[in-house]
């Protein structure tokens, strides 16, 4: 099942996606008044039930799409996960970090999402602007502390693609790098949020980030550091994870700012991020108008 | 005016501390379900009225206090922000970290906080608990992005005293700090939230931390490298705030880690964090009963 948030006239609703049209959940379904609520009710036969029988209320192409989880609890992001990218941002950085033998973990808030076919926006601040494909993963249920690895894909909901769109100089400010992660509407997440059920494996997905359809990142899930089961069972050693909350996996080799010459998103740019099983997450790049 | 969040039967509650007795809005403001949304409508008017004419419902000390904003939308938190313990971090970590032009940001997520005498965890994975004494700041109203120096303080709804408790091993598990500062219920604030009216500079005021009443951190927050105006002008550069989120300013020197021989928080500790015109925050620290 594939699930997506949308804006309907300044409120926020979800629902499913079949084929070419979305039969909206929102007003159907009156306990769960948001993707969360739906996510924690594990209302989701409900809504195989409703698009076996229902068609679709709107064109998918005419909706304006949100983030795969508009408010989630928390974003969880994991950097530096592909050795491919470590040694190319070592290489740029003069660093020569070896060891991780934890995931690297940083934060997004949620004024920095956007979703599919959204612009994307080059701040005023900062024109380093940079793409980084990665998987997506979405929490279905209260995780609790100390999930073991064996079991950390059942917590699992469903996976997206992301962008995680990075200025690269505020990542630099301090040693911590969340700001540069953080600029408003730079990380898009879509096409839509697919259930875990048709992902069988997360460890084996190929991944493509393609700018101006040229392949500038590509790389399988295989070759993560820290798997989606090792990130869960880590960041459950400090805190509990809630339903919808989200993870960013990471992303590989091939961003601009270690290309040479380096290369930096402009106004006009397209950038997708592709990924197996799951689809194509598109966005247009635009200068903030602030 | 001095608010409260609390648990009451479940549910989370707020209201004003009337002398030793507690007002509860929750019950009384029904167009304003939850202190974030008492803080975006810009209710306190009212609530000054209710003040002047009511008497408490419950005993203050009977109350199980929760953070002062329980579930903001985000939580931004200041590191290495007063010289001391720049110098005494560095000695420690054979670091000669010396430029700090920008703040230095890291995250909090909202499982990480509690209230004011709520026990606060050593947590199973980590016995190196340190204390961290910070001035909490809350904002009021959505700040849009630029915000110069000379406006922010017009966006800050109040004050409060945090514990930014933290767990040191974990904080270096990578260059990025966010795991060792959200461990479950570490981060406590309290023991209310006071309007910015009663604080007319949040740049002069004597904090200090005792652990088991010994003064182990003294500072005066105008020693802040970046002050709070900095740093609100600093973080809507990148991503605007909302009503009821809330920043965390950095702690002094004096910090267990740093000491000969290092002082960590066990449990029965009473750790207290006291602020001028603001209060005392007080916890108890326990081992995690995971």
């Amino acid at each position: 099942m594939k699930l997506v948030c949308y804006d309907r006239r300044g409120a926020t609703h979800y629902g499913i996606v079949k084929s070419d049209r979305v039969i909206d959940l929102t007003s159907r379904l009156a306990p769960y008044p948001t993707i969360v609520d739906f996510i924690a009710g594990d209302a989701r036969p409900i809504a195989e039930q409703i698009l076996a029988r229902e068609d679709g209320d709107f064109s998918y192409s005419d909706l304006k799409l949100l983030p795969v989880v508009p408010n989630p609890s928390k974003i969880i992001c994991v950097g530096l996960n592909y050795h491919d990218h470590i040694h190319e941002a070592n290489r740029q950085l003069n660093r020569t970090d070896t060891g991780f033998e934890y995931p690297m973990i940083f934060a997004r808030w949620p004024e920095s999402m956007t979703g599919h076919e959204q612009p994307i926006f080059r701040p005023k601040a900062s024109h380093q602007f940079d793409f980084e494909a990665e998987l997506l993963v979405v929490i279905g249920k209260d995780t609790g502390r100390y999930v073991s690895e064996e079991t950390a894909l059942d917590y699992v909901f469903g996976y997206s693609c992301f962008n995680d769109g990075s200025l690269r100089d505020f990542q630099r400010h301090s040693r911590q790098i969340n700001p540069g992660k953080n600029f408003e509407k730079t990380g898009p997440s879509g096409p839509w949020l697919v259930t875990a059920d048709e992902i069988p494996d997360p460890d084996r997905l190929e991944v493509e980030m393609r700018l101006n359809g040229e392949v500038m990142q590509k790389a399988n899930t295989s070759l993560m550091i820290h798997s989606v089961r090792q990130i869960i069972s880590y960041v459950t050693m400090w805190t509990p994870f809630r339903p919808g909350d989200v993870i960013a996996t990471g992303t590989m080799g091939g961003v601009g700012f270690a290309r040479d010459p380096q290369v930096f998103m402009k106004p006009g740019d397209v950038a997708e991020v592709a990924i197996e099983g799951i689809g194509t997450l598109r966005n247009r790049v635009e200068d903030e108008r602030l």
